[in-house]
């Protein structure tokens, strides 16, 4: 009854049962995580998101939003009971408002990020959050999970990017909070709720997102440093001299160029005498040409860099992204690896890497570390590879053993066991030995008082 | 019993009963708001703070958490009962730690907001957050009122410094999330729930705080305009050219400049021939000394603006900004003025200042509207005087009329009633009539979730 009275809502090309159009909403896209459902609702307005979690908070049946499903730990997953409803956001995808004069757009959930960011340069803007997923993830779902990517060193996180909400309460009450307000102290800012909150505590329909001015002159350099903890001195040195010209600042080893090199023909490896440390920089509104190539050679003069190079051209530059981009494709063909999206105060990263590295090594003898990531915003994406000849479900069997190891590393450091990636099903065991006792019943007084019933996205985060 | 056990807690040096002593704490600078105490304490460790709060939850006492007491809207000044027990966190002053390479540090609640300036500064580092009350405010109150001033255009509010807090909870527990990480996406963002919460969802103890590069090459200009919504057009031109140069971008009308060449003798007038609007603006890092000039001369060009001047010097700069900080005390000397801290779209405040001021002086016959304040993040400091000579109590009167005047539009306009300086007592009636059920019903909700017994800061925002 509940099911008939959901496909009422959305109408007839608003639901599927269908196993073929179901399954690629009902697996992870790396496979870790399957599950199953009897219908999947997309609603094409807020009006019906809301009768529809209305109906649901009605029986006590569990609902399961998902965005694009590139999420990596399972959060926008069903589980295996079949119970669970699972409400796609993908027809909610209009761009409501866009305001160049304002600095603003109003967008729905299911907008794919990729295209956000071309609206935004149609009108002479920017929308600075950008991912290697950005071509089919939705911006509901990358508010849902707070994601980062490689811009948040200059322009922060997800939530940095949101002026105003509009979210689907846990029973059905729709909250109008799209404002674009830069100042607004008018009670508590309940929009800090529901983001990162991975649809527990509402389901985001709308977004009033800032926009800022479109860049200009952009620079790219790779330069190789001797060792992880001097990326972080080349780091502070270089913020201070450009300030918000640095918008990006990724740390790549040199093991990781090597998988490259052997695995992904279309890259070509800048140094051709083998460093142990790279980094990926951008600086964008440079004071002139020669602004980034300056401070690099005092650097490297300083000992701080090994040797550097500058692009030349755009295609130079996209060249040095490519080389960035393929490290996850040419890691996949080292065989099996187990990943752990980290974070750790940026000036410790270093340390961070270099501890961990050896605990891991030691833990599982063989296994290859390749830690690389945004380390302009302390996000390490430790890696570890697979020792070369082992079968690979044996490297697998040690998932949480490694894990536990990596994460015992973090939380000595004050680290975060997710830094962008989120909790999902992947993390939730983690979470609990890694968060105060005070700080998880915070959340769960948070989870009881939203979502009384636990009917969104339960099993997920808490 | 309560009362000589919290005397225990903090020692003989922690606490006083005397009216001399209290006075300055009982009272809203302004003298709008007063209240009485039987005790105020002054903890000196988060750890005497969560015995307080401990012993008071076992009473169900109420407890006022108070900082430097410079706030505007009543939030830290306790009822009359005398049944409310007064918490200073002026002498938790420690900073804890600053660590320049991470661009961080951690610091208690009573610090004073310009010795974090002083502190970063000597680092070779920023922090952003500046407004008036700077000399005395306390950290913990800009956190606990999301506080703003004149650099949230580039910098964001206070909000956006913060990495990590440390909260006493409602029942004495101390949460400790004093993390130093720029990504954390494990479980929900608990932090945000007590930045600007004015104490009563729990009292924040210490907080770790982003710093930034110290800028170079500030330039201070002093731009007329034909009109307030042409500062809108200035605004969106010099942020598309300026990018993050641009950091400060306010809005000054002419009666204001009038009232301060009447009353202030230290300041001077740049300009001559009187203009309608004013605009004082600073950038900041820019590409070389004639970056500004240059597009201040398009822009006059295009007659966007009228007339412009750069300040040569640092002492140039310095009283272009005694001009702008001179208005609110020769506003005083007009008579009788009441204030309304709002917030609008950035794109619409030109609209709505007309707007508003039409329906003001057709409201209140004679009043005079001076408008000013931080155009660059939307937020108007609408204020009225009095008739020249009408006596002021019959204007005060009609604060009431006046303030509905102004929030009705506001509302129209998508805006907030309170922009930066938080709702206090002075605002929770209003804010009734100026936010939905919906969301005033999550707002208690929360209240009733993490402060059951309504004992923190009782009969403040909600």
């Amino acid at each position: 009854m509940l099911i008939e009275k959901l496909k009422d809502i959305v109408g007839p090309a608003g639901w599927t049962a269908d196993p073929v159009d179901l399954e690629p909403h009902l697996t992870e896209w790396r496979g870790l995580w399957r599950g199953t459902t009897a219908l999947m609702v997309s609603p094409q307005t807020t009006d019906q998101v809301a009768r529809i979690v209305a109906a649901c908070s009605a029986t006590g049946t569990a609902i399961v939003p998902q965005g694009g499903n590139t999420g990596l730990c399972g959060g926008a997953i069903p589980d295996e009971s079949g119970d669970q409803v699972l409400l796609s956001l993908s027809r909610m995808s209009s761009i409501r408002a866009l305001d160049a004069e304002d600095y603003s757009m109003v967008v729905e959930a299911g907008c794919i990020l990729s295209d956000l960011q071309a609206a935004a340069a149609a009108a002479g803007r920017m929308f600075p959050l950008s991912l290697a997923a950005e071509g089919s993830c939705q911006i509901g779902g990358n508010l849902s999970t707070n994601a980062g990517g490689i811009n948040v060193l200059r322009y922060g996180t997800a939530r940095d990017q949101v002026l105003g909400l509009e979210v689907v309460l846990a029973d059905g009450t729709i909250w109008d909070g799209l404002r674009s307000l830069r100042k607004d102290t008018a009670g508590y800012d309940l929009k800090q709720l529901f983001i990162g909150a991975e649809g527990t505590l509402g389901i985001i329909t709308a977004a009033t997102l800032k926009l800022y001015p479109a860049v200009q002159n952009v620079k790219t350099a790779f330069v190789a440093v001797p060792s992880a903890q001097s990326a972080v001195e080349l780091l502070a040195a270089l913020h201070q001299d450009l300030s918000d010209r640095l918008q990006a600042f990724e740390l790549i080893p040199d093991r990781a160029l090597r998988y490259v090199e052997r695995h992904v023909p279309s890259a070509s490896i800048p140094f051709d005498n083998g460093h142990p440390w790279y980094v990926l920089l951008e600086s964008a509104n440079a004071m002139d040409d020669e602004t980034l190539e300056r401070h690099l050679l005092r650097l490297l003069e300083a000992s701080i860099a090994s040797d550097a190079i500058v692009a030349k051209n755009a295609a130079e530059a996209a060249g040095l992204w490519h080389l960035r981009h393929s490290i996850s494709e040419a890691q996949k063909k080292e065989g099996a690896s187990l990943k752990h999206d980290v974070s750790v105060p940026v000036a410790r990263i270093g340390e961070f890497i270099d501890a961990a590295t050896s605990a891991v090594e030691q833990a599982a003898p063989g296994a290859r570390v390749v830690a690389f990531g945004h380390v302009g915003d302390g996000n390490v994406h430790f890696n570890v590879s697979q020792p070369g000849d082992d079968p690979p479900h044996a490297f697998l069997a040690q998932r949480d053993a490694v894990a536990s190891v990596v994460y015992d590393m973090v939380a000595s450091f004050g680290g975060s066991i997710s830094a962008e990636h989120g909790i999902g099903q992947g993390k939730r065991e983690h979470l609990r030995f890694y968060r105060s006792e005070t700080e998880l019943d915070l959340m769960r007084t948070l989870k009881a008082a939203l979502d009384p019933q636990h009917i969104l996205n339960p099993g997920k985060v808490i």
